[in-house]
């Protein structure tokens, strides 16, 4: 196989990958609900009042679209290192997908259940999902990795072993999370929305001047 | 990194944002609703009739249609000067995404209540998104152009500093706009759909022929 | 703006039309009812006899499904030729799109009232979509292909000119269509699908022997 | 048409289809119902007992998304073999992605039926969608390769033959299990299972080692 056709190969799931991460986030929109004239006569509320009263709907919106942006992020960032592909390396990353597709069903079933009797399960739900993508991101960045398997050849040892340092906290970090559910659906929210911002952080640390550079 | 690595950084971000236009803009049909055979029977309307009475949604299926367009045309324009990412540059084209993928709510929204007594905080919701895109047009670019950071070496001093000039126009007028909804709800609508206009055609002023020039 | 800026730009046209053109085709399956158990016994049916009568739902999705791709097949195929984008191409070409993403609904339409009084209307709504269609791959290629104004080098005149008479027939043929829906609703809907089929056919008259030669 | 221009054509097909196939492997989750807090009150049940009660359809997500990963990974393979396109290349392509596009519904079909008395037509309905997708992607390959028509020069002839004969299983085995479906749903639907399976684990028998070899 010539190096022009792993370059396609490889394009080609990051182009699959793409269209699965950009679906999702785009698709979250459709769980906003529009207040209806009728319904707002019924509940005696104002347009606004009743747009007001939907922010958990908002809120699991934007919570959502910046963790699967954060996923998109890391994934491209993952892609920039990977250079070739397997069959084992395309499922694993189905795998992934799988889990990234389904974020809008936790993400409604928390917003429709933050404020009822359901709300310690629905955040269990939300952070095990979270869970099993950092799962599926840990089993496919070592099979990646693994003897520089899949990677390019120039690629510097350290870069690789702080990818692998990084990736290992999400399993744990997320494992708390949805034990955190069942004692304070809060904490546990929280602590979903502080891994995001920090698995955002911990690649931008480095920032642009490195990135950027030719 | 090599000048190889930088073009293909790019390269995704632009086909997962344009899978984010595009999904956004084709998921606006979604909410254009086809009159039942029932429906029809009980409020004694034949299907042309039915159809005409839901001139709201048609139009803003047009008008969301239209600015998602245009913004597309813009994003894909600045993406012909901008050769290099970072995760920062990333994160704020995210944010730009969130807002445009949030157009389809805002324009149900108008749609259902254009003709009834929360008109004025529709126009308001649906002035407010475009503002808040218009801000976040305005910090990618910024970010991107400030000192070239991310910019080509060829670009010309001159087409940067018009981009910046045309972009600083959004948010002020978007405000007015936004403030407008408060007052009269056609002036606002109505300078939206004006500024869409602004922005395509601004871009066109130089035409076929600058651009096509090779 | 040197040869290469040129390739990436039509690339990324092709990019989000081809969002588009997918999106479109892949949402016509959603409007497939998935009949429920309380429905099937309220209405004494057999699952099987249930989807049997969903029978115009089953032939809109597959009409259009065949409709958006010869579509497409143009689409990518005038993309052969053309070599430069500008401004107006890019609205002329998002036109054209705002009628391909339409097309769910007037099929949805169609599907819910092909067997009661309002099929006159729903097939002229379906025909008159078409039409547009027509009118804006006209304009489309008017606009790219006078005086080559974004078309290789390389293209032969004979092949221009090809295609300029093949589109020609567009608009008046679903003009046609359109008209007929108010005398004959098979007649309008058979017409549109004979089109697809020519469109489809004409293309591919020259076949693989030519398309294929290097 | 020059060599350069071929490869644009295939990459814009193969573009097209991973649109396609990522959007109906991401539209999966709409299917997906979040139980209301009144649903839960009037059926007596905790969230977590009616996320339980709904397995069929989360057992649905898990075994679609799997089956149309395998078809998108089996339709990559076939692409970096496939090095030329026709307009019946197209179409026939076109045809395969129809049946992929139409996948959500019957899913959702076996989904909302699997234990009621619908629930052979509903296995009926599944695998004989997974038959037709068999017939469509013998017809493609059979079309491709004969004569290697739109292959590669440098392919090898043990390759070609090797994928000939591990499709040719397909339509047999699909006839399998649609007529299983009227005697057993279980076997009608684990045979559907193991032959997602087979088409996964036969294509990376060669594994990683000869796929990522330079």
């Amino acid at each position: 196989m010539t190096a022009d056709a792993e370059v396609k190969e490889t394009a080609r799931v990051e182009a699959f990958s793409d269209g699965v991460f950009s679906i999702a986030i785009t698709l979250l929109v459709l769980e906003l609900r529009v207040p209806s004239a009728g319904d707002l006569t019924s509940r005696g509320l104002s347009l606004g009042e009743a747009l007001l009263r939907q922010w958990p709907s908002f809120l699991g919106y934007v919570t959502s679209f910046a963790t699967i942006l954060v996923m998109w992020v890391n994934h491209h960032r993952l892609f920039t290192l990977i250079r070739r592909t397997s069959s084992l390396f395309l499922y694993l990353n189905g795998l992934l997908l799988l889990a990234v597709a389904f974020v809008p069903f936790p993400t409604a079933v928390l917003a429709a259940h933050l404020e009822d009797a359901g709300s310690r399960t629905a955040a269990a739900v939300y952070a095990g999902t979270f869970f099993a993508i950092a799962i599926f991101y840990n089993l496919l960045w070592r099979y990646a990795s693994a003897d520089n398997r899949l990677l390019g050849r120039s690629i510097r040892e350290s870069d690789r072993d702080r990818i692998t340092r990084r990736y290992r906290i999400g399993p744990t970090a997320y494992l708390i999370a949805f034990l955190l559910a069942f004692v304070s659906v809060p904490a546990s929210v929280g602590l979903c929305a502080a891994l995001a911002l920090y698995f955002a952080s911990s690649g931008s640390r480095h920032g642009p001047e490195e990135d950027a550079r030719p």
